[in-house]
């Protein structure tokens, strides 16, 4: 099954479409889903990467996630890969179970975003001499927030199509889908309010919006297989977590991650594969699912996470990730893009020309 | 039927859950539906109570509005509860008639939101000594129409589903309810801007896009009993009225709405229901359902709205609504969310940091 | 065919919809879509007129680009016109192709904006008095980027609808449509990319932006009749050729089209006309087609444009385009629509009092 012609079906897509009549066939529809899918993906390490990330070098690596490493682990979790067949072939549960895209869309995606941030390290000025880093608010807050509601619309789309396409469930399991999605992201949230409360004396506006998409990405991994109260339960550990994650990663391990990808898509994404047999109907009181969930687990930590840092460090040789600080200065914006982003800062335009 | 065990189920989600199957059932559908509708009304008094609402109060507020007045009244219209059998029990028409929910979505929020507005009082500086109002921009108008724009994609959706699932149309009814929508919106917001523009000698953007939303609510009530030159009509006259009704409420009554939700969601609303009896198919030259219409409109202002307002009297009592002088000057972003959300004030940041 | 009735029905729709049972018919999601569709056409030439084009005269051209251009070439394309007839009656092809309204949407749109552009002239500050243009920086390039990513989704779905009403294609194209659509606009993204970043050293972002929309554009006139590949060249061509044409609209002809509005919808629609001939299934290899595309090519420049263009004449003579000088200082957002749309300029509002 693996080193099969079929498993780099997607990096190989002129190739393969050229057989493939396009319809209503699941296969047709498990190619365009892809298609969006490897893009959630590949936007994920950006968060992690933002401001200190070259533009060149962001698109090499995104190329290897898309057509590479991606296309792999994808095939072993939904293609009917060895991942999927733990449960038929050796009596593990169902097998590794990710409905949604919770390992191959998130952990992936949060995984490489640790790997950029480890490669390009903290942007200047994040952690001063004594070691306490500098908090760097997003520019835009409001635009932070509608983007992640617009994600939530989407997630039930991408919940469903992953449960139909991937599990052979019914179109009529969208309900309860769209209803275990939509109360997930809600408890997390929620948790999140409550542990920024507890911990800063008020809710902070960003760290409840990564909660909430801290509890979508849980919710991919088991979304058909929860009732509504586990799912409640799924995003409010999420929510929680997402939280503490974040500040372990800033405060302890000095990982500068500016948009919280690695703790919202990566470690939540872990939480959601293991509440896939903690929490659902598929799973509950089955050691085989499991052992099935930790098998899963175990190849994105043991041998994703390297193969992507190696390509990464590998990139780094040929085409350095990090800019210089002359352009981290100015901005990845006029930088790297060449049109700035910022609009109240058009008034010291001036600044700028005097370089 | 009042009082019986069904008319809180929303309310005690966990309980009803427990025994229903998610799927396509008209009941799953509700459900996901509602789950959604409830939102969407509890979050229109935020727009009446915004920069000097607590958080902390409107959660408190919310929690009762989502959790009691909303689904015993939705019971009441949608589930065939004592309105809707109007028609039914005592031949008034077709009983109290509300496809999309006009009056348990738009009006509970929009009653609400004048409770919240009544409570709360006036913003600083919004009326000077001699009682005059001054005029406070929205921060970023175009952000305001562009999600008036996707609220109005949203509505397309919303007046389906209610018409099919309240009202028992077809799936074909959609292609109406979305050419009446659509019309009563363009109206709505055309009617907006010539009131404007003959009022104060051009048409303002804001209060234009307060006319559309007042449209889609207003085709909330009859969009499947209308044809699309009554929808138009219908659309016109709430782009016209809200308006009005936002000039009445900030001149005459000083009541300080900075996003104009009792005019858009109550105001527009009634004019909705009362277009049911006036022009749809459904009621027009029968008193009957005048009658049934009149008595939805009594039981909310007679009704709902003194409950709606004991309830957020008690939560003050408790727990003030109303933020301190300071907090109010920071700003509820900075002061209850701890994120700013006006990047153009950054570079002010300093004349906080000395407070 | 022409000057019959029914070519005007959209224009009459009061008249029309009177005759017609909204349901699932094919006619009623003709107007369904229809409605929408003349929408996008008429918000195109905005983009050409933006920063000095009064708000009366734009409603006054809308409407007849709304009530009688479009309608009358969108029935000539679509509703068994002459130009559908072509491959039928004169056995050129299939006749004239646009599956998804590149002409009647997207180059309709596009005529109409670079008449406005000649009729209004550039902005003042535009080009100094050796000729060069200077560059005026969209306000805020994040909602660029987030509005034509928005688009991008939409033509999803404008694609799909085309094809199905109006080449009467099985609904199971829709996967087809959709992924052509996407790599077409993703091949734009990154031509755009490319010439940019050979041209000025770094890819520019809103030049890329307007690339995938070339894509997109491009995309409608042929996305039911490529393969994946085809798809990609045709993308690939238009998000080049709009960057060329851009800079040669700015540099050699001195036309001042701020939003790009003329190049991405007219142009990169033409080539999508083309596209038919060259790339599809449908016309490649048949000189009948490549004909039927020509025919349609030279009615819109030989008959739509200078139609439009004399309309537009027209208006001006009786209410002229271009607001006044201190109007254009000003900016449309304060002088036409009573409200600052540049949250960051509202520091500097006492100089606007001062006037």
């Amino acid at each position: 099954m693996i080193g099969g012609k079929a498993w780099n079906w997607l990096a190989a897509e002129p190739l393969f479409l050229r057989g493939l009549h396009l319809d209503l066939s699941p296969a047709s529809l498990v190619l365009l889903l892809q298609m969006f899918s490897v893009g959630v993906a590949a936007m994920i390490p950006l968060g992690a990467g933002a401001e200190r990330w070259k533009l060149g070098a962001s698109c090499a690596s995104t190329i290897l996630l898309a057509g590479w490493t991606y296309p792999l682990f994808a095939h072993w979790v939904w293609s009917e890969g060895w991942l999927s067949q733990l449960g038929v072939m050796y009596g593990l549960g169902l097998g590794f179970v990710d409905s949604g895209g919770a390992s191959t869309i998130q952990i992936m995606g949060g995984l490489s975003a640790l790997s950029i941030a480890w490669t390009l390290g903290p942007r200047r000025g994040k952690y001063s001499s004594d070691g306490g880093p500098a908090a760097i608010p997003a520019h835009n807050v409001v635009l932070v927030l509608a983007g992640c509601l617009l994600a939530w619309v989407g997630w039930l789309g991408l919940n469903s199509a992953g449960a139909i396409l991937f599990n052979h469930r019914e179109a009529s399991a969208v309900v309860l889908i769209a209803i275990n999605t939509t109360l997930s992201a809600g408890a997390a949230g929620l948790a999140a309010a409550i542990v920024t409360r507890l911990r800063f004396g008020r809710p902070d506006a960003s760290l409840v919006s990564n909660g909430w998409m801290a509890g979508l990405v849980a919710s991919s991994a088991a979304s058909p297989f929860l009732k509504p109260p586990t799912a409640i339960l799924a995003g409010a550990v999420a929510g929680a977590l997402v939280v503490l994650s974040i500040e372990l990663l800033e405060f302890r391990f000095t990982i500068d991650d500016p948009g919280g990808a690695i703790s919202v898509h990566a470690i939540a994404g872990f939480w959601g594969l293991l509440s896939v047999a903690l929490l659902s109907d598929a799973g509950a009181g089955s050691s085989g699912q499991w052992l099935a969930q930790f098998i899963g687990i175990a190849t994105l930590i043991g041998f994703i996470l390297p193969l992507t840092h190696g390509l990464n460090w590998l990139i780094d040789r040929v085409y350095p990730h990090r800019v210089d600080a002359e352009g981290e200065w100015q901005g990845m914006d006029l930088c790297e893009l060449g049109a700035g982003a910022y609009p109240e800062f058009v008034v010291h335009s001036d600044e700028f020309s005097q370089l």
